[in-house]
């Protein structure tokens, strides 16, 4: 077995991060370039070459590489095409895996960024030697991917795991992108945690808080987070609002694949057990006493500078020889 | 493989079937027991036992019998044992795999009867030829079975699949059973049908319907049924209701592990169209557009009377050899 290493790719709408990764998650090396530069996707192709060739040559050549594996938005598992992702300029179906493989002469293996980040914890993070977790991606959307029976499910079209679309509030919310009203993402988001502070100051005029010193387009992630551990009430709320409608979804997740843990990832988890207690309580509210206290709630024990090169190279080590 | 027969048992609160298939579903014989007759699990089983022993001498002997399937409520295929099951006289764990297997010498595989029903929908039934795929079984309670990549999915613990009890309304109607609020189970068992026209015919006294001439100890859902097929606008109602809560469930499911199809058993799928079609209606109005006009939805093919026994023996054809 001389092929130890992997190449990992991760496609996003604005920056495409490339690296070579070893069997433990070690990254030899790594380099990024801009998406988006590129109309065609045969430019991107020609520059990512470009890239990797020079970083295949540093880590002794082709015979040392299994594969190469990609996350990317809308990738499809199945067919290893891009389809129709609404924040890449190429647009319709992209047959992303098939290109790279004539590009590179390496068996390539693609799918989407959260399913590429459950693969990741699977093989080098918090779900390592786990046959049953799920993954919950908190960024500027919610995405998920599910394991069970040691799987990614996929589904039979390749499109499973849309948690973040899972209607938790019916009638609530809108979702602006979708249509939909009270999906998980509408409240769990980056953008709906911001949407929640917004209407908690405009609903509670009376309310002192120091979310009061920014203009509404200044309110996110961040001035909530400061404003919260500086023990501001309001920023405080929004945490236990935002865990309350997440651990409820959570709990329903639970009694669909009863995993042994369900691990979160992404900007949210960066303000710890300030969201971390309020999921919790909710999802153990919810829950039925069969699945109560049994279920690991775990941040990602990934970096979060590496975890997108490592997901989409934990898709290449699943490979079948 | 002169081992082209097994057994499969249904354990009910009240009977417990028996019979023997073989590979294409056909009930080569059969019979059943009162359960609860037997207020020790030993007594059961000797006379099970003597019961199958005539059956096995009928289709020629033990040497043509692989194995043992049984559907049980609470059953848990990695133990093999009926865990607290409430409508049991066998109070706690009850090992019932390895007391079969002792009395008979035959490899013996245990699960719940939703499980059991999605495993004989897949050998023998809608499902097969399918790698994804939702049982629904919507009956006095309301339980699943759901496949993936080809398997039932079982959870860390063997309790996944609980979709009954997944909130669909939060703050929604009292489950009695659970002390939950809002639960599947709440609305689209046949108890729940019931609570929806006693609670429409209660809030709605303006309103003329054949119901009216029930008290509300008599309404059900053969009632509901019978004036709906008149034509009854309440009746209508009803199911239209029931169809709203449970379509945008089965969306949400959908979003879970986008399966090929969705089948629906039990009770209240003998009211034919007047349940599909609003299922059908709402289900695709909550999907997002990958999903939509994808998943088929059927009615299990299995016969309602044979379907506990093929559900059960389907597990036995699924074990490793």
């Amino acid at each position: 077995m001389s092929q130890q290493l992997v190449v990992g790719i991760d496609i996003g709408g604005t920056n495409t991060k490339f690296g070579i990764v070893d069997r433990r998650g070690n990254i030899l090396c790594d380099g990024r370039m801009l998406t988006n530069q590129h109309e065609e996707v045969t430019g991107f192709l020609e520059e990512l070459h470009g890239h990797l060739a020079l970083l295949i040559e540093q880590v002794g050549g082709m015979e040392n590489i299994k594969g190469i594996g990609v996350g990317a938005p809308n990738g499809n598992f199945y067919t290893g095409n891009i389809e129709y992702a609404p924040n890449l300029r190429w647009k319709g179906i992209v047959p992303l895996a098939k290109l790279l493989e004539e590009k590179f002469g390496l068996p390539t293996v693609l799918t989407n960024d959260a399913n590429a980040a459950a693969l990741g914890e699977l093989i080098y993070g918090a779900a390592r030697g786990m046959k049953d977790f799920i993954v919950i991606t908190l960024g500027t959307g919610v995405g998920s991917g599910i394991v069970a029976n040691g799987q990614l499910i996929y589904g039979h079209d390749g499109f499973a795991g849309e948690l973040g679309h899972i209607i938790v509030i019916p009638g609530g919310r809108l979702h602006p992108g979708t249509g939909a009203h009270g999906s998980l993402e509408a409240y769990a988001s980056a953008t709906g945690v911001t949407k929640t502070a917004i209407e908690f100051l405009n609903n509670r005029p009376e309310c002192k808080s120091l979310l009061r010193n920014y203009k509404p387009e200044e309110i996110n992630s961040k001035v909530i987070y400061e404003a919260a551990i500086k023990g501001d009430a309001l920023a405080l709320e929004i945490y236990e609002f935002t865990g309350q409608v997440l651990g409820a979804a959570l709990a329903n997740f639970v009694m669909f694949s009863s995993p042994e843990a369900i691990i979160l990832f992404g900007g949210l988890t960066n303000a710890g057990d300030l969201i971390m207690d309020p999921v919790r309580k909710h999802m153990e509210e919810n829950l039925l006493p069969i699945f109560q206290n049994k279920v690991k709630l775990l941040f990602s024990e990934l970096k979060e500078s590496d975890a997108a090169i490592l997901g989409a190279s934990a898709l290449a080590w699943e490979m079948k020889d």
